[in-house]
Order: structure tokens, then sequence, then C-alpha cells
């Protein structure tokens, strides 16, 4: 009988362009935030788990385990930093869930936090190629934006979705995202506003675009002996993992992520439930079209049928099945921080306190990419 | 009752400069042999993790794990990349056994690699400061080698270890690495060649330092009940993992390593050992300093003592406590990969086919650091 896992606490900074704040400081308040939410102190933690995608290159840090272990005062207690892209952060999670199931602790600290706007010019669009391949994506030059562009062109010529829909997926983040307090950004845009914005990649405009941000957030996991002892824990149902094709020419399709697939496959069956049975979902919407992908990936609608469900509203908060109540990415993107920021926000769902509260969330959903999809991490989360 | 977990495939590149291998290349070629000495086929993986430290500024090239499952073949595999600057191998093999215990997998790969020639100039050593504290170590000018520097001169201070007999562990691991067809130098030194030859930080001369590598490798790890279909597995009897100070100047002390103790204790008594039971042993001599006091730390001679073992010879291949029968680090130490390097030797010496064979070597241990010690993992193996 495998070990159950529940988070007991969450933290999250603000997501913005925090000039007075290091990559130590953010991350240290997140863990902060979630030691004080779960009620307990940082000698209890017993192991800490890290996602971060580039700081070697954003600010000329590795080593972020013992980073954020050293900064919080938690020496010495074994840290581990994570990398895959875009989902370090759901990576990190997933080997703290690990950890307490192989029964090596019973209360972990999992945190992601990515320093991105202290890099000069277009350096953080190029530290953002390292996650793409660097032979055959990077060095013809594309950028994430191009790679997502061809996917959106793809996908829009077989599927018949159009500009003007495409540009409702960043018109509901922005809705969704106007009361965040964590949010980088609480401004609505209309349809217009996006399709007419700055081209980035064409079809792609800015407004299509997750932003550069910094940002962390942390969570509080422990094993079900420990669970008791917390009000409200919100448990671990099901948690999958997939890789794909490092670059986006080697895939077999241009208008699918399989790795979504596969991932969320893994985690519906250790769950026990359908797409269906999901009340809220935090999916990866780094770019729109990222969005639209993963509705069809992970279930939520059959295969270019995207455009009904956007046509429906059913994504927005009041709908059948809300995505990224919280604004999403759009919200901010610290790279190695978001697969966590998701969880932070899924728990919150499910215990009935979020800003934008999803009515009778039971069950929740967090799906993060890295790079153009070469992997993807899906998470189930349900409360008693 | 914990699951047992055993490694029963092993492969090692060559350490050097390899002008005509990329990253993909190495990380290929060491999971091939690995995946050829355990007997079966790629197909058979169900997850891989793998170690490296900085591709990203190496190469410009993160999200590791997609890339290695990508080129091998192995996906949609679960694909991990762990990092905790010189132990991201030993790191990336611990999640693996976690992995393994925690339910999730019954055969994975757990590999390390890195690319470290690519990069010009002194573009390696400043990357290798993202082992250390940016804003306190790396601010200053600090290389690494001034780091271990600093721990010398402090070590040499408090307990009389005189130039000559520091000169003694290269003078070893160089005889050890003479015949080892791996290693990244097959030449053996004298003591006068280590002390007079370039100083690189005084104390410290370019013979005490290990060098810039290329270089991967990988092992097949399989659960208990998958370990019977293998021939002569050998036993992961214990785990250790710590963390410490990122920053040299805010450590306890200067001539100790207080993580490598932190977690050989955690790791002796997992496996049910005291030091002195431990046949051969693979400790990160990334410069000789740091092999003196991995014979401290891991409890193969008392504290200040370490003098005495030198001058007994007892770690020489034929001794008491043999330690580094391959040459170690000073062989060739592609920072992403040594902790793995050194657990394939420890499985070759328990299997009894190492080059440099320790006679009846029934129980090993690996001892990885990242950085100046702001991490440490040892690992005990044994055969049945």
């Amino acid at each position: 009988m495998p070990k159950r896992v529940a988070v007991v606490g969450v933290g999250c900074t603000k997501m913005g362009e925090h000039w007075d704040k290091s990559l130590k400081d953010l991350s240290t308040e997140a863990g902060a935030l979630a030691l004080a939410d779960a009620g307990i102190d940082g000698k209890d933690i017993q192991a800490l788990f890290i996602g971060n995608m580039s700081a070697g290159r954003f600010i000329g840090q590795e080593h972020l385990g013992a980073m954020a272990a050293d900064q919080a005062g938690l020496t010495p207690i074994p840290a581990t930093r994570c990398e895959a892209a875009c989902a370090s952060g759901a990576l990190a999670f997933r080997k703290a869930v690990n950890a307490i199931k192989a029964g090596e602790y019973d209360i972990v600290v999992a945190a992601g936090a990515e320093k991105m706007t202290d890099i000069k010019g277009a350096g953080a669009i190029a530290a953002l190629m390292g996650a793409g391949d660097q032979e055959w994506d990077g060095s013809i030059g594309l950028t994430f934006a191009g790679l997502y562009a061809l996917m959106a062109r793809a996908y829009m010529e077989k599927h018949g979705l159009t500009r003007e829909e495409l540009a409702e997926i960043p018109v509901k983040n922005h809705k969704h995202g106007l009361n965040n307090p964590y949010a980088q950004f609480n401004f609505e845009v209309k349809k217009e506003d996006v399709i007419n914005a700055s081209k980035i990649a064409d079809p792609l405009t800015l407004l299509d675009c997750s932003p550069i941000t910094d940002g962390a957030a942390a969570v509080i996991l422990v094993s079900e002996e420990y669970a008791k002892r917390f009000k409200n824990p919100i448990w671990v149902l099901g948690s999958g993992q997939a890789s794909d094709t490092l670059a986006l020419q080697n895939r077999k399709s241009l208008t699918e992520i399989s790795s979504t697939e596969f991932a969320a496959k893994k985690a519906y069956e250790e769950a026990g439930i359908k797409p269906e049975n999901v009340d809220v979902a935090e999916v990866h919407d780094c770019f729109s079209i990222a969005e639209v992908m993963a509705y069809e990936g992970l279930g939520f609608c059959e295969k270019g049928k995207a455009k009904d469900l956007i046509k429906s509203k059913d994504t927005y908060i009041d709908g059948k099945m809300p995505v990224n109540p919280d604004g999403g990415l759009k919200m901010g993107h610290p790279v190695g921080a978001t697969g966590v920021k998701q969880i932070v926000e899924i728990v919150k769902q499910l215990r009935g306190t979020a800003v934008n509260q999803v009515k009778d969330a039971r069950i929740g959903l967090t799906h993060n990419i890295g790079g153009s999809g070469a992997t993807a991490i899906v998470h189930i989360f349900g409360k008693e």
C-alpha cells in the first residue's frame, strides 16, 4: 500500500520585477510564508527540494539546494535542486512526494524560485532557449515565442482556430488575474488589445506571452501520519511525469503535446479519476496557444475541439471547467517557481480560500510544462 | 520494511577533452555501456535521472533530463535532472534510489554528464564558482582553488600537516590512475613534482588540483524483485546527504567539512556498519586537501590524524583502507558526472573486476562533495 502525502502549508511571493530582492530573499520569503501557513518552524523541516531553471545563467549561481537551505537556516538538512526547464517547480514537488513515499522523511519543503530580471538585454531570452534544443532549435535563431508561434500556426491551420478565438485565452486570464494580489499585472485586456499588440512571433503578440518574472513559491508536504496534526490537509492523489523530444522539429505532431497526455494519463490513473472529475485546473499557459493545447492534452475536450470550449466560456471561474482562476502564467512566470505557484493556488482552491474561489472545488489539477513540451508534469489534488 | 535497491549495470566514458563528442554523445555513450553491462535494452528503462552541474553555462543547454532521454531514444519516460554542483551525480543516483523505494519504478538509469571544455578561456573557472556563494565567495574574486587553498592553509596550520605530506595524495592517486583506461592522465608524479608545479592558489599547485574534464557515467538500478534476474547485483546499503553554508566564510570550521560527517553518519547507520568495515572508498579529491579532510570526515582516522594515515600508506590499494583505487577525481572530474563515476568504480571493486582490484572487497563507499562542502553525499554498497 503506497504511502499518502499531503500539502499542509503554502506560500508565494508577489510576481514581478523585484529589484530590491535577491534569489535568496525570494526563496526564503516563500518558504517562511509556507511555514507560517502550516504553523510550524524551520527546525521541523527534514529536507528541502527546490526547482530552478537557470540561475547559473541568470545570476551566476548554481548549487541552489544548499543556497536555499543555508539562507533559510535549515542546514544540515539534505537540499536538492531539480531542473526540467519551466517544469522545474513541479519536478521538485514530485521528488519531495517521492522522498516521503520512500519513507525517508515525514515533513519536507518543496519550493521553486527564479530571478530573471537581473540579466541584461536579450540575455533572458537567450537563457530561456536553454529549455529547447541548443543544437537544433537554438542554432537556427528560434526563440521560445518562435517555437510556440510555429505550434500556433500549425494548430490554427489544422483545427480552424481563429486569431480572435486564440485571443480569448489572455482575455480570460487577465480577467481572472484582476484581483490576484500576487499577479504581476492587474488590468483587463480586450480581444482587440491582444490582436493589435506588438507582434512577438507571428501570430503571437505581446499579450499572448507570459512575462519575464522574479518570484518564488513554497509548499510544506507531510506523510499521512504527520498529516493528522494539521487542519485541512490537501492530498496528492496522483502524479505523472513524461518526456518528449527536446527539439520541436522531431515531434510527431506540432498540434499536440504528447508529454502532457502521458503525464495526465498516469496522474488520472493514480488518482482513480477522469478529466470530467476535475473541478479546477492550473495549466501551463506560457503562451496562449499552450493553454489551448493543454485543454486537449488533459482531456478537458476532444482533440481539435478547444475552440468550442473557448466559445462556451466554461474555463472561466464560474464555468464547468475553470482553468487558471488566478490568471495563470500570464500573471507572472518565474520559470522554476511556476510549477509550485500553481500548486499553491490549487491548494487554496481546495481549502476554499482562493481569491477567485471556484464553488465546491474538491479535486484540482496542476499542469507544468518544460520547454516546448519535452517535459510535462501533472499533479492531482483532493480534499478529504 | 524499506525496499532494497541494487546496481546491476555500469558504464563510463573516457575522461578527457572530447573535442569530437557533445554532451548528448557522452551521456548516451555512458548509458549504452551501462545497458550493455546489465544485459538489457533501453526499452526496459522506466525512468532516467541525470546529474549535471552547469550545462547552461558550459554549452547553453538546460533541460538535461529530456535531452538525455531524447538522445537515447527513451522518451516518453520521466527524465529528471538533479544539481548540487560537483555532487550532482551522487544526487541523481540518490533520487533514483528514492524513486524505486517509493515503489514508483523497478528499473531506472542514473547518469552524470558534463562537457566542460567547450567554454573559452577562464569561462570554466567562472562557471565552477557557481558552486560557491556568488555574493560572498565569488564577488571577492575567489576561485575554487582559492577556497580549498584557504582550507589547506588552515588545516596545515592547525594540524601540522606539511607540504610534503600533502603532496603524497596526488602521488598516490597518479600511481593508482596509471593503468586506469578511463583516466585523463596516465603518468606518475613524484612528491617534488607536486611541490614544484605551477602555483594555482598557494599552497596548492597544479598537481594538487583535479582537471577540467568532459565525461559521463551511468548505472542501472533495480528493485529487489528485479534484482533476482541479474547476476551479481551490488546492493545500496546506505545513503546520506547533508548541507552546509554555501559561503566558506560562514562555516564553523575551515578544517573539517561537517556535511561529510552528517552524510556519513546517516549512511553508516542505514547500512548498519562502521567506518572500519569499509573495504574500499572513492572520495572527493577535487583538491589534495579535500581527500585529507575526507579521511577524517568519513571516520577513516581521527580528527587531525590524517597525516599518520598518509604516512602509513594504508590508503594505497594494498593498504588497510584503500582510497581512490582508480586515481579519483585527479584522473578526471567532469563535475556532474563524478559522483556516478565513483559508483561505477565501487561496483567494479565489489564485483571483483576493477583494474586496481582491492583484495576481498565486500563493502565500498562513495563520497561526493558539492562546492566547498555545502553539499555532501555518501553511499555505501555491498555484495551478497
